[in-house]
């Protein structure tokens, strides 16, 4: 039997653009003989929906798109991802299903089991778990349907509780026991450069387990904060596994008769050094939210420093250089070389620059404060005027000129609050906000494999905010390396402190840069959405206490 | 037998202090001859710790000051709320858990079965469910511990999804099963002012339906966000209720023996005009955002509205006068009156005012940005500018003196997005962000009933933002009795737009309002925490995706 799985990228609500997708899947699916056509969880509505589920008209909406591609159903069977209502009087208002469609109807609708409900999941927030566990048969053929976290309880777990397994009912122990010829896997699973490699773990241990095909198929695109990677796949029992592309829409057919005779592609994320895969996902990210937003043009402030300059590169990559247009803001802390390094940033990448001198409006503000400031020093106060006065120029243009600013503060600086809220914090999307400073480097560094895109003197100068005469971001924070060291197994690991220390590095380094983490809940509860490329980025995956005592 | 309820106040991981509340409370009770004392859901650690509950040391930190908490029940019993390990190798890491404390030692662990996840609830995320009953026994009484939300299996449900109950299993039914004398419940239940009302007819019903007087204890005081209003009480079978204190801490002793001759006490929230809770509710949030962070200071732009006017009177009466100070910052198109009437109430409540023109700054700007905008038409862009060079000096004045700003923008607006990002939308903290526009009237109606604290003339004069010349706000929106009708239908009642028009409002109108609240998500997530006061705030209880199709 053949089977075509469709990688498609789908708009959260965009109800009619999905349904065309999908249909249109479904015809090309048909003329290339294919049986069964399989589609990405909550492939209807888009994932995550999130509390639109709660909105009676919006599941109304779709059930009558489920019904309109089932119409389209004849002569091939799909499997399409969707909200089902629960029809139990007690529970969650909904399931999240696999529709299993033929002859023109829905025929089957299975449940999804083992529903996430940490980091950025919050699937118990409006689904009922499954509790009943059946085969479809298809062509003589018994089929396992399962959606995403399904074929997950096997998934590693690092909360230092000593737990082995997060569920109590394992699915695929449930559906091996009817003996299934293969095992279908709808998801949603948003990319991080740290999963690549356990997801493609996850998948082989139940194809070798359970002794079944399993074939995955994943959504691609992304919404605001998350990017899901595609990269569907077919795993076979012994190891073979065949990648569909990553970070774009994909289709393929493949005949279950012939999959075991195929080469293995196996190819993980380099978590380590390949940046390859972040640029890719931070450029689809960037280009989906404009798109997906019905938005076209981009805004930057670019100061000639590192950040800006590999957001700018990446904002160009996604929207085009007549897309993306910087403004230049210099004061008197600015140096030269700054000014230099930025223009010929924009100049190579061909995109429009405006240099306004702040030093004028500066000093109007420091005129105009004068009484309320009358015998205090100069502090941070005048550098957060600074920024601030950037962030109101940057808005002023985004506005007049119905441009979005981006935002390029990097994951460092937001963990430790090194930032001024309403100033270099301000923009419609963070870019970098996922990515340490270290791995910021890194990026420059694949970015300009080939040619000196960004200026090597952005590269190689000492990280300043230019805000105070000869500032150094060393002046106020640990070297970046050691930094984003003791970030890493804080945040991404949640070690102790006295873990991170015994990892051979200072503890009152270590205890300073955790207070700073902790002291600034506020200031990233006002920063906008943050592209997500690792397991634990901050927004709607980490949610802390605003107010409390953290030591 | 005396029993001893404990409201008390709880800070997040602030171990040392809550478990001395608690340690002080539990010899105060033995005093008094009580053989049991009663504490809130979670107290050792307060309520919700949210991902704190994620690291291994915070969660040990609660067990250690169990251990000193339960070395002082000597003499008498104590029920303490707190999380403890799971230790089951499946499912989540902990259990939200009443510990029963006798003898100097923890006797049993009761654990919570229905765990809210929806609104700001997200318990399943931290907590496995229990699925076993039992009731303890002490001095010859069969008492049955329940946790919040196990006592609200028969929760109105208002999703339109035509369900009537949201859990499987009832845990009062398994209880009432064993023959409980009564039944203790452990809470921490926010405030909502349209909750009031269920919340004592859900423990009414209980003690109704199963012949078992409830004690109930609920944690008061606010994090951010959440305000937690008290009102612990007693609940006798045929409809004695007594009210402990709303908004502050209160300790009272029950005799069993005689609580069934008591008066009845029961006061129900006035959802339609008493505006006296949801004053309380502010003033208390504003006064435990700034004590619990460590801070003494608030600042806020006063502009002679009615927002403003109402803010600063609650952050009076939170922080005291003389921890309050205002800038006024008049324009070109601000009215003599919003001055005058500014100044006279800074005047009335005694607190600093200091008076900074933006003209100068604001020239200063077009001039910068004249080259970049060569050709075009004033538009929104120049009114934004004026919004954040207020931001800017507000926060410039909150650097140099330490204070904190207090945000003013009500619902209706956060709602529509009638606000300036990194403007007006600045703060550290909401204060009226769930209150509509025209309950701020009524709170000003409540403020002003005995005496003209805030000016007649900022309660009577058409809502202007002042930003153009002879702005109105009713230029740009619907008048605010019919805005806030279909808001509240919308975002409380999550209503579909027939059913609002149905209620006899224009269908345009009613279209155009939603389309403005869901196109201004982007905005509303980079606002301060908002204060909740109602069934629906914006923040962590409303989570809508940025990048969507909403028609």
């Amino acid at each position: 039997m053949k089977i075509a799985l469709a990688q498609l990228n789908y708009t959260i609500g965009a109800f009619e653009e999905n349904a065309e997708k999908i249909i249109l899947a479904i015809r090309k699916a048909r003329q290339e003989k294919a049986a069964l056509v399989v589609f990405s969880e909550l492939a209807i509505c888009g994932y995550p929906p999130l509390d639109l589920l709660e909105h009676k008209s919006f599941v109304a909406k779709c059930e009558c798109h489920l019904n309109h591609i089932a119409a389209e159903c004849h002569g091939i069977a799909a499997i399409v991802g969707g909200p089902s209502v629960n029809p139990n009087p007690l529970g969650k208002n909904l399931y999240n299903s696999a529709f299993f469609i033929a002859n023109g109807s829905v025929q089957r609708v299975i449940n999804k089991t083992l529903l996430p409900t940490y980091d950025i999941f919050d699937e118990y927030r409006y689904f009922e778990q499954n509790t009943n566990f059946s085969l479809i048969n298809y062509k003589g053929f018994n089929i396992a349907v399962t959606i995403c976290e399904d074929l997950w309880y096997n998934q590693p777990i690092l909360t230092g509780f000593g737990k082995n397994r997060l569920y109590g009912v394992c699915p695929m122990e449930q559906l091996a026991g009817l003996c299934p010829d293969f095992v279908i896997n709808i998801a949603a699973s948003p990319f991080s450069y740290m999963q690549g490699e356990i997801k493609a773990g996850i998948l082989k241990e139940n194809a070798d387990k359970y002794k079944v095909p399993v074939y995955y198929v994943n959504q691609v695109g992304a919404h605001a904060e998350l990017i899901f990677d595609g990269g569907s796949m077919v795993v076979y029992p012994q190891g073979f596994i065949r990648h569909m592309k990553l970070f774009t829409e994909d289709f393929m057919v493949f005949d279950t008769g012939e999959v075991a005779g195929l080469p293995d592609e196996t190819v993980y994320y380099n978590p380590s050094g390949g940046m390859e895969m972040v640029h890719d996902a931070l450029v689809l990210g960037i280009k989906d939210y404009f798109g997906k937003s019905g938005l076209k043009a981009a805004l930057l402030g670019l100061s000639g420093g590192i950040d800006s300059a590999v957001t700018l590169v990446l904002a160009t990559r996604a929207l085009g250089p007549t897309n993306v247009r910087v403004l230049l803001m210099p004061s008197q802390y600015s140096s030269d070389h700054s000014v230099n390094d930025a223009v010929a940033l924009a100049r190579n990448l061909g995109v429009r620059y405006d240099i306004i001198d702040i030093r004028d409006i500066y000093s109007q503000y420091t005129q105009s404060l004068g009484p309320v400031f009358k015998g205090l020093h100069a502090d941070l106060t005048e550098e957060n005027i600074q920024a601030r006065i950037r962030g109101n120029l940057l808005m002023a243009v985004s506005n007049k000129y119905g441009s979005i600013l981006l935002n390029t503060s990097n994951k460092s600086e937001a963990a430790v609050g090194y930032g001024t809220l309403y100033g270099d914090m301000s923009g419609g999307l963070s870019v970098l906000g996922d990515v340490y400073k270290t791995d910021v480097y890194r990026l420059a560094g694949f970015i300009n494999r080939d040619k000196e895109i960004i200026p090597l003197n952005t590269i190689t100068k000492a990280p300043s905010a230019e805000l105070r005469p000869d500032q150094k971001d060393s002046d106020s924070l640990p070297e970046y390396d050691k930094l984003d060291r003791i970030l890493f197994n804080y945040i991404e690991m949640k070690k102790p402190v006295d873990e991170i220390i015994q990892m051979g590095l200072d503890r009152e380094v270590v205890e300073k840069t955790i207070r700073m983490v902790n002291h600034n809940e506020y200031k990233r509860y006002q920063t906008p959405p943050i592209l997500r490329i690792s397991s634990k980025a901050f927004g709607s995956g980490r949610r802390m206490p605003l107010v409390a005592r953290y030591d």
